[in-house]
C-alpha cells in the first residue's frame, strides 16, 4: 500500500543507531534524501514542483493548468530536532500525499489548484531560527539577517544550501504559494490535549507566543582542586540556580520555561568553567506574559550573578507573538469534521507564520497518546494517522469545491 | 638566552587563537610538537632519551655511563587541560632543563645520574584519567583498563598512540626510572598558599585525596513548548540542584566540589533533555572526608531525582587517596632552601603517584600571584620562575652530591 510504503521508506532516512531518533538537519545528507523522496512521490503523482530560493518546495496538482492562483495548500516539513521522532513534520507531508490519493480515488474534481508544501528548517535545529523557511518566504525574517546565520560548525546558511546543491536566493517569496485561498497544516499533537478530549483529530485555534533567549554566564576558569571555594567565580552555579528559578516561575504563572541546550567552556572535569551558555525556551498565552516571565528569570539570574561574582548577558534570539488561526476557516473545518474539538498549541509552526502574514491558515492535530514529541519515543497510533488522512481529505474536498 | 628561548618556542605550540589558552591534548599534533621540542632540547645537551610503551620519556645525563641506577629524576608533563595556561606542566620541564644547565655552568660533578622526565596524559583531558602515564608506569592503573579508554571521538588509547607514531606497550615500566634515589617535580602553585606566605618557592608536604564521579541524570525527552510543566521528567532540574548542593556541601565541610564538565542530550533549545551527564570533581584532606562528601551529594541528588521523576546513576571514575611526601626528602629540601615553607596541595601530580608507589618523591611549588590555573589567565612572575630554577638546581646539587 502506498501509504505504508511512504512511511517505510522515510523510516530508514537519518535514523541514529544508538538513540533511535532522527537527525535530519536541514541541507544535511539525510535531509537531502528526504527531499529527493518527496520529489519522487510528487513525480509519481504527476505533480508540478516549484521552489523558491529559501529551500521551500511546493508540489502542485493543477487540473486546470491555466488556473494558478487561489489554490489550497497543505503540507509541513521534513527536518527534525536532534534525535526527534518520526512524526513531527513528516506526518503532515505523508498525510497530504495520501489525502491527494484519496481525493483522486474518490473522483474529486478540484475547482482550484492543490499544493503540497515542504518548508525548510522548521525546527531551527541547524541555524537556531525556527520556521526559517516560512519566515523568509513571508518576509518575517529579513534576508540580511538570514545570510548571517551560521550552524555549529560555522557554516553560513547560503554556504550550507550551496553545498547541498541548492541555489540560495534568500528573501520574500510568497508568490511560491500563488495567493492561496487557504493553508491547512496537519501535524501530530505535541501534548495530550486530544487524549483528554478522547478525539483522534482536532482543530488548532491558536499558537502561544514563544521565543528563545541566550543567557551567557561568565566567570573565571580555575583549577577545580586548588581554588578555594570562597575564591571562585563559578558561572555553573549561577546557571544552575537560573534553571531552577525558570522552572519554578513557569509553574507559578502557567507558562512554559525550559533550559534544554547548554554549552560549557572549557568543559573540563578539573576546571571551574569560564563560561556557561544556556538557551531559555519560553512560551506563554500572550506576548506580555511571556515578556514578564523572561524578565523575572533575568532578574533572579542577575541577583544570583551578583552573589557569585559572575557576569550575565541575555540576548533575545527570537520572539514570535501569539497568533489566532483564521476564525472562518476554523469554523468550516470544525463543521466539516462533524464538530471536531478545538485546542491551542504552545509549539510554533509554519502555519502560524503564514497566519501572521495574512494567509487564511489552519491546522489539524492528530492525537499523541503520550504527548511526547521531540524525542525518539514520539508516537501516534496507526488508526489515528489514518483518521488524520481522512479528515484532511474531507477538509480539502470542502475547500476545493466550486 | 636559552631559558627564554625555550619559553618562546613553547609559547607558539597549541595555543588557541580565540581563547588564548593551550589545547595540548596527549598524542595530538600540538602535543607531538611539544615532545619533539623536548627531544631537541635533550639532544642539544647530549642527554640520552629513554621511553616506555606508555608514552613517558626520560632524558638522562649520566656522567658515568656504567652507573644507571639510584639516580635523581625531575620533570613534569607537557599536556594541558582544554584552554589551559602556559605553566602547568611545562614549567617543571623547562626548569629542569635550565637547572641542568646551571649545574653544568657551576661545574657540578654528579655522583649519580640525573633524569628529566616527561609523563604522558597528566591532565587526563583526552582519556579522562589524570596522571595516566605515571599510573601505568607504577602499575596503579592496570593495562587492561587503559586499553579500554576512549577519547571523545571514540579513539582508543592504543590507537591514539599509533596514530601519533608511538608504539604502545601499555603496562608497568618503573624500570624507566632505574630505581631512583629521589624524584622532585617542580610545578606552578595552583592556589594562593605562597602568596599568603610571601615566598617565591615552597615545598609540598602532601596531596589531598581526590577523584572523579560521573553523575548520569536521565529523564524523558519532550517538546519544550507543548509539554505541561507538571508532566515533565526533566533531568536538567535534578542536575542543577545537585550542582548547587555539591557547592554548598564543600563550603560547609572545607572540602572541594566542582561540576565543570556537562553533556546534555539531545541538547536542543526546544526539547526537554533526555539525559544530563555531569562529572563531580571532589577533593578532601583525607579519603574518608572525600567519600562522605560524595555520598552526601549523591543522597541529595537522589532525593531530588525522586521529586523530579528522573533517574540517577553515579559511577566512580577514579579515586586517588591522599599522600604525604617522603618526610626525609622534604626535610633535606627545606633545609637546603634555607627554611622554605611547606604547604599541601589539592591537585594530583605524577609526583603523588610515584610517592604512593614507594618512590621517595617531593615537589617544589613556584608562587602564582592570582592562584589561577587551568585557565589562559594562569601566570607566574619571571623572577619567581628564575627563583624556581635556582631552587631546583640547589636541591639537585644536594641530591647528586656523593
Amino acid at each position: 500500500m502506498t501509504y505504508e510504503g511512504m512511511w517505510s521508506t522515510l523510516a530508514q532516512i537519518g535514523r541514529h543507531d544508538r538513540t533511535g531518533g532522527y537527525r535530519r538537519y536541514t541541507w544535511s545528507e539525510p535531509h537531502r534524501e528526504c527531499e529527493l523522496w518527496f520529489q519522487e512521490e510528487a513525480a509519481k503523482r504527476g505533480l508540478t514542483l516549484e521552489s523558491d530560493g529559501n529551500g521551500n518546495v511546493v508540489a502542485w496538482w493543477r487540473p486546470d493548468p491555466d488556473q494558478t492562483e487561489g489554490g489550497v495548500v497543505t503540507g509541513s516539513h521534513l527536518d527534525s530536532v536532534p534525535d526527534g521522532g518520526a512524526f513531527d513534520g513528516p506526518l503532515g507531508v505523508v498525510s497530504a500525499l495520501a489525502a491527494l490519493d484519496l481525493l483522486r480515488d474518490n473522483g474529486v474534481q478540484p475547482a482550484r489548484p492543490l499544493g503540497i508544501a515542504v518548508f525548510a528548517e522548521e525546527e531551527g535545529a541547524r541555524f537556531g531560527v525556527a520556521c526559517l523557511g516560512s519566515r523568509l518566504l513571508t518576509g518575517a525574517l529579513p534576508a540580511e539577517r538570514a545570510r548571517e546565520l551560521r550552524d555549529a560548525d560555522g557554516v553560513s546558511l547560503p554556504d550550507a544550501m550551496e553545498r547541498a546543491g541548492a541555489s540560495p536566493a534568500l528573501g520574500p517569496s510568497l508568490g511560491l504559494l500563488h495567493a492561496p485561498s487557504a493553508f491547512v497544516e496537519l501535524h501530530i499533537e505535541q501534548g495530550r490535549g486530544l487524549v483528554d478530549l478522547e478525539a483522534p483529530v482536532g482543530v488548532a485555534d491558536s499558537i502561544w507566543a514563544h521565543g528563545r533567549w541566550r543567557f551567557e554566564f561568565t566567570g573565571e576558569a580555575n583549577h577545580a582542586g586548588t581554588t578555594r571555594m570562597a575564591d571562585r567565580h563559578d558561572p555553573m552555579l549561577t546557571y544552575a540556580m537560573t534553571a531552577l528559578a525558570a522552572n519554578k516561575r513557569a509553574r507559578l504563572t502557567r507558562t512554559r520555561a525550559t533550559f534544554g541546550h547548554v554549552e560549557v567552556e572549557p568543559n573540563a572535569t578539573n576546571a571551574v568553567p569560564s563560561t556557561v551558555r544556556a538557551w531559555l525556551d519560553g512560551r506563554a498565552h500572550d506576548e506580555e506574559s511571556l515578556r514578564a516571565l523572561v524578565e523575572e528569570v533575568r532578574r533572579l539570574a542577575g541577583d544570583r550573578a551578583q552573589r557569585d561574582g559572575t557576569g550575565l548577558e541575555v540576548e533575545a534570539e527570537s520572539l514570535t507573538p501569539g497568533v489566532d488561526f483564521d476564525a472562518d476557516l476554523r469554523r468550516r473545518l470544525v463543521t466539516r469534521l462533524g464538530g471536531a474539538p478545538e485546542l491551542p498549541t504552545q509549539a510554533g509552526h509554519d502555519a502560524g507564520i503564514l497566519a501572521a502574514a495574512g494567509v487564511p491558515a489552519a491546522m489539524l492535530f492528530v492525537r499523541n497518546p503520550t504527548g511526547v514529541s521531540h524525542s525518539p519515543a514520539e508516537h501516534a497510533e496507526a488508526a489515528d494517522c489514518v483518521a488524520g488522512v481522512h479528515a484532511l481529505a474531507d477538509v480539502l474536498t470542502e475547500l476545493l469545491a466550486p
